[in-house]
């Protein structure tokens, strides 16, 4: 990892947490341990893949930093529900996340769930309180592509899938459509997402070809990144992941690495990781940022 | 009730059941369990009170009956999600809903959760697909209304402030605040969005002071609804209200009943009505609906 963007990484990192900070309810505000939740479900925590995606494809095309802000904030706030309510003993059943405690064990299950439904409204009301294009049709484009992301076709779809695996044998292409759609349609709507802030395309911004191969970058990228969490998931112990590890296999979910050993799992990986790079060849330069992400996401403890 | 107006609600109620089913995902499209149970929580149930109320205020303005389809149908998505939250374990923990066992009885509690999530994200897909008004910004409002009114600092809000209160004795104010957000916050929501079907305020249609009379009749109206609710929850059998009876007395829940007495709490909702439709005086014969639905709303089993 190259020194500039190792300091670009933690730059943005600490940027965006004050964006999320300011853009969440005060803990002041009635009703007050709901925000209050709302605020430990969010902050201080996580890598901000999502958000480090938009940014890096924002930046591709020119895109206004405080549109970003705001595209990348939902974005989040998405996937940092999906979080509190995979977590919850009637899913995933998980106690510890990002090192703390998670939402319904520091509060109580009643108030996760409200936390993971408000934060789903949150991420539409920054979507459309702020202005994110000079196009509001453009907008609306944005809007629905975020709500298709996470909804039954998409995020919350590939959750579904997810829990119907569970104690079955998948075939690779059974695990590969529910990656795509559990991780994969998020991370590829924040690459969009942050292309979409760019000036209009009339105005010379990317074309529609170019936002397919970016979402075929995300694609991509997505689907390695899953692979890594299942092979660090074998791997690492608890304190290093953050979150309680070996869960998957305790818990009789197919892995990429219970279909293809450790070394299968590594070699795909490395695979998507190198498609990934091809996708963005003709962008040159601009897409310098997104590159050294898909080395940052896939080689992150190789 | 006028015979012309119990056809109307039944001709609507039929009508916009179609509008459902369409518009939600088919049960055959995989994941087919999670679009299935989507299809058992909003289909076949409810008196459709609030796509009631957007039809009525639509009408009042001239809307377009397409766009107040999909409106009325978020606003509706996004009350079938609560139920289906409200009804889990950890929060209500109701078994029966509409006569039908609630939906984490019928499938799971790990498929409710992801139903009430993906419902969520349907009502705003169609907020941002369909042309609603022929001002995209103002499309924008409109989804920001909805997501705020469903949120922490409305409906979501309201739950929380609902669970804290199980056990605690609440003041009429407090009691008040809490119905305003949980049930109030959604059925002016569903006016104002039914309102804003209309053509734009430039080519005359609503004031934003007309606007403002809706949402106070709204208001009222919504509070009345639940004053209603727990007079009837207090009377009713569980068969008559298609619901478990005396869930929230049973739950030590503060109740207009518990605070005011029976009587009072009636003799409150007739005030609310009485006001409500002094707030529509201004609007003649195109707020008849309205007025009726208020009717409907306040006098159902009085």
């Amino acid at each position: 990892m190259r020194a500039d963007f190792q300091s670009w990484i933690a730059a943005q990192q600490v940027r965006f947490e004050d964006v999320l900070r300011e853009l969440l309810p005060r803990a002041e505000a009635a009703p007050q341990r709901l925000h209050e939740a709302m605020r430990y479900a969010v902050l201080d925590g996580g890598k901000r893949v999502r958000p480090l995606l938009a940014f890096a494809a924002g930046e591709l095309v020119g895109a206004d930093a405080a549109r970003l802000n705001i595209a990348a904030a939902a974005v989040e706030l998405i996937h940092a529900y999906s979080l509190v309510h995979d977590d919850m003993p009637c899913m995933d059943n998980d106690v510890l996340r990002r090192g703390k405690p998670t939402c319904h064990v520091q509060y109580d299950e009643a108030t996760a769930l409200l936390v993971g439904d408000s934060l789903q409204m949150l991420a539409f009301q920054l979507l459309a309180e702020h202005r994110l294009s000079d196009d509001a049709l453009r907008q609306l484009e944005m809007i629905k592509l975020l709500a298709v992301a996470a909804g039954s076709r998409g995020m919350a779809g590939g959750q579904a899938i997810d829990l119907a695996s569970v104690g079955k044998s998948l075939t690779l292409p059974e695990l590969e459509f529910m990656h795509i759609h559990k991780t994969g349609a998020l991370i590829r709507a924040a690459i969009l997402l942050g292309a979409h802030c760019g000036p209009d395309t009339q105005r010379g911004s990317v074309s529609s070809a170019q936002l397919d191969k970016l979402d075929h970058f995300g694609k991509l990228i997505g689907l390695a990144f899953q692979v890594v969490d299942d092979v660090l998931d074998c791997e690492a112990d608890t304190v290093t992941l953050g979150k309680t590890a070996g869960k998957d296999a305790d818990n009789d979910k197919p892995t990429y690495v219970s279909l293809l050993g450790i070394h299968g799992a590594r070699d795909m990986a490395l695979r998507l990781h190198r498609e990934a790079l091809e996708t963005l060849a003709e962008f040159g330069d601009s897409a310098q940022r997104l590159r050294e992400l898909a080395d940052f996401i896939v080689l992150r403890k190789f």
